[in-house]
């Protein structure tokens, strides 16, 4: 820690942070941390990826039900070195480098006690407004949600156990296997990382759709067996659905819908043999014209999926084994100076060739 | 039955039978049975049941995608007694009364060998065409599907197994028990009959919706714990969670959609508790639009049925010991004539004060 | 606590509680109580059971792998009164009338994560050594353990909540409910209990075995639908398992063995139908001698079970709506003095026309 | 089948099959073949493997419940060639190469509507007298029973579709993943069969015990991650536990128990980590002597199977991505004579080296 600054337990450095301030506005002020518990830690931030929903925040400042109505640490994917422990932790030494769970329940209410602390209704995490997010130089967190890397496992694979978490939830709550065929809707980066999700819970058979040709050529080079350009015309669901049942050529037993449109919802829904499952990860739009009872009356359950829960332990595991290599989906790096979180905000929200973009604090 | 004689395939008698031959038109004609096979029954119908599928062929020649290209007998919701069993029938007697389950799987398939025999391609099922359904003086079915009735169940209630079937499956898959909270979108036949259900599933409180005041009132006499008048208007959802969760005065855990339109269905996923569930039975649209991502971000599951699989000796079960009473929802009797099976369908398809319309043959 | 006869919050009155101080040793005593936390309660105790593991620690010091190595307040089936609440406590007043659950987890294990936390290994509970019990004129509990009782259900039925918690738990891990019939083996105090859960839970049929007439006719009049007297002799197995499924009429899908010796085990297993369950509650024998290929090779799942999880709610809710009533197992009572204890611990002890045990304090 | 040759019920081949006539005696003599029946294939046998249970029904006459009072035809792992197809197969044609499903249920009862057809009461299935079983040059079988085999997979290697079943099945009980740790108790063709099968299950780390060095390091090379060299001595149980607990490093979620004594599944109950299952595979005791109730107050449940049920697909599907090589597995080869015959099953008897012996009809 510097020698010149204040800030957290010995006033000696100024812990700074990146703050959503208002619409398209991102600044790197200082962010106090709070006392160290005897059950935290403080964590030096070392990468930190930005995530779909962090952009959208920035844009319109919200996300799903969340709004922003005071300035807010933006971030949620991160790993870290500990810095100092509370007076309890045992688990947990100075020095250890950590990924970082991004929240917990109450423990106390139906949902925790019931092992579903993901649907907490007094669920505190990361850049959940009021809550703040995790990019920002030093973190206090409870010792509890931070995991210790293996010494394969780098910094910034750590800090893609978030979305990697998202992909394992989902593939959990459907039931993938190495008996189900899965087709995944979307090669964006959740696509993506579900896909990698899939195959490392031994899918036997991955189809991934996409409306982008890089994206799909991306897609196959990370594993998925064959691949279907869609496009965006709900004219074109009964002729896709023929074509993708026709590329798996095998019932379809879970699809994952990773974009959440009419048209991905449609086609998922169509394609998926009857007592299939289809999970929706997508939040495209908020209301879906879609073929619900021919669905309900083959049985094709729709799977919701919100966060993840209990997952940290299993991604390490993966990227530790080499089951899962996150690696080729960081493609941007950048430092955490205000133009460069500006500038990879920017490259983030354009997408194209960008999938994860990652700051090196 | 013709005085000179009795018996099928001896020309003694003359099976008739309720053909449906162009929309709106049924004609009682003849209709010739197949022979008895070493594994089959004939049974004298003496019950059998309206349902809206019944209707819809009807008014439509088609239903889902069933789609009526030759005429066909009607009917599918039968009980009768045994007159001639075949050669390897060792479970039943002449003379035993009998519900008939409607159909069975080729029970070779991925479906039939796993246990979801409804879901089986190849599903030979009474009136889906072409297989002809039951509204004749007999049928000859195999004796495995046909269930023999205690003495304190009469044959009507026998009929209605049928249509308790559709309830239990829906209890069945979304798991209705003690520990649940249920509420029932619509108070038709079907969902007074899921009411039932739920009731004979140890549900621990059951709210009922309807837009039609008398239908309400049926429920309310059938058992339902409370009963909530909503109205068709897509505007009035927000209003209607917030009073539906009042009435009910904790979590819904099951929501039972017995409708299947955009509004219902929209309801269903916005008053359902995070984690909980919603059964889509009814089938009143094809498309839906509903707010599929928000519930999807709770993680309330939709849960689609087809049909019943297993259900008849439950459901005798549940009319022997007096746990479901299905005698007050038979409000309409009629014979078997030209003049009675067109009547009785009319009074049927009307609705209002009309449940359950059932033929005494 | 000091000698001057202060105690808690008021410093006025002494705290009391019987301790186990060795083998047939229990002394009423002070016992301070701890500082009241701002998410805790101080509850005036008012109703405590004895159950048949306070009984085992009183003769031996021990109970499953928990050994009492230093005194030890005994007693962990209770209800009271509130009388302070921390100051972060919102959801009880003084005055309520609460069940105190007896214990929870440390809500960060992959068991309480999971939603078993019960299994929790650091689990904190009533009298699980090194913790202290609830037989006290007062106690310090946390808020989310204490469950507020309905104006219709006793402080009584409120300490029966733990006993019932055990029956209900079974009954959810072997799945029991409309579809199943249920052999219940033992009818004391657990085996009661459970069949009493068993039939809130719908179970289709119940039969309960014991060697003893008089907890069969106790059984019969609580509801049970058959009895059966059985041996204590191995050699009487093969004959008792045809009397038993011959007078359950029907398939046992599910047995609870309420007493867990070689002889008990080996007739569930035997009597169980392929693909049926048998849960395991009592704890009679440590190493059991039993037929367990054969059971195996009929799919015939063994299912532990320890204490219970999220059951208070149930329960209460059981008790309010008349679905089980526990009245009638309470068949002793006595005050809280040296002379009562010794006394109402021998009557306990003895077992005979003794079921529940309960103290008034 | 051709006008000039030879074959079955016109006299031109004698078609000559193992028999089990008396203990210890097996001799090759004609077996006449039924006729071929309009859904049924005749199928050319090329492998057939020999089983344990094989080797006790030679020993003994008897194996589990099932006792051999006629003569018998054994053997029941095989696969051949079609050379004859029923009137209405379509899914098979002559020289089809195939392995074949040992039996099915009668597709009636409750557990083959319920899909667990492997439990069926009325099942038939190769070597369950009366009903034969298949080392014989010809079988007549329903063709629905009969499965493709790749180009890429063996006739050996369909003939080792049965022993995998049983791995599988057992996988598919227990829950196996890649979340699971799994120990294996028993390096035999079973125990190894079931490391394969939890492998391709994902299982993240497997165990595997024994008490005989080289049956390990063939575990070992198969792909067990660790090997523990167990004694048969039950005083040497608690040690044992801590070893194997020590060598998995990480909490044991499931244990199959492929061997079957009461000094296996006390070991497997006390080395499960508490919510975790132990799975019984093997039926080396009829009567075991084990701590249950120790296991169940840590919910250790226990897992019966019996045989597998639709597992014929998966295997292939196994074999031909490679995900399972059962190659190694097939230490002996022996053709189709009487001297032959009795050899093989005398090095099978003999075990040691041994671990599948395959004839090569």
């Amino acid at each position: 820690m510097g020698s010149g600054g204040e800030g957290n337990g010995d006033g000696k450095e100024q812990n700074m942070a990146a703050w959503l301030v208002s619409v398209n506005t991102l600044k790197i002020q200082p962010y106090q941390l709070p006392p160290l518990g005897p059950r935290d830690v403080r964590v030096r931030m070392k990468a930190v990826g930005i995530c779909r929903s962090d952009v959208h925040f920035l844009k319109t400042m919200r996300c799903a039900h969340f709004v922003v109505k005071e300035p807010m640490v933006i971030g949620h994917e991160c790993a870290g070195v500990i810095e100092e422990v509370g007076s309890e932790v045992k688990s947990l030494a100075v020095g250890d480098r950590v990924a970082l769970e991004t929240g917990m329940g109450c423990s106390r209410c139906r949902y925790c006690k019931g092992g579903r602390y993901n649907l907490c209704l007094e669920m505190k995490s990361f850049a959940a407004p009021p809550v703040h997010g995790s990019l920002a130089n030093q973190l206090v967190h409870p010792a509890e949600l931070c995991f210790k890397l293996p010494d394969n496992v780098s910094l910034e694979e750590g800090a893609m156990c978030e979305p990697l978490s998202v992909g394992i939830h989902a593939c959990r709550r459907a039931g993938v296997g190495p008996e189900t065929n899965v087709l995944i809707m979307g090669a964006g980066p959740i696509g993506l990382i579900t896909m990698l999700a899939a195959r490392a819970f031994g899918a036997a058979k991955i189809v991934i759709t996409d409306v982008n040709d890089h994206r799909l050529s991306v897609a196959k080079s990370l594993g998925a067996d064959e691949i279907v350009r869609v496009s965006s015309n709900m004219e074109d669901i009964d002729e896709e659905v023929i074509q993708i049942q026709k590329v798996m050529g095998a019932d379809i037993d879970i699809t994952v819908d990773c974009v959440g449109f009419s048209k991905t919802m449609s086609t998922a829904l169509n394609a998926t043999r009857a007592g299939g499952k289809v999970c929706l990860v997508g939040m495209g739009q908020n209301e879906l014209t879609v073929p619900l009872t021919p669905a309900a009356a083959r049985e094709v359950d729709i799977i919701g999926v919100f966060r993840y829960k209990d997952t940290w332990p299993l991604c390490i595991e993966f990227l530790r084994t080499g089951k899962i290599n996150v690696k080729p989906l960081i493609t941007h790096r950048y430092g955490f100076s205000q133009k460069e979180v500006e500038e990879a905000f920017e490259v983030s929200a354009r997408g194209r060739d960008a999938l994860k973009v990652m700051f090196n604090l």
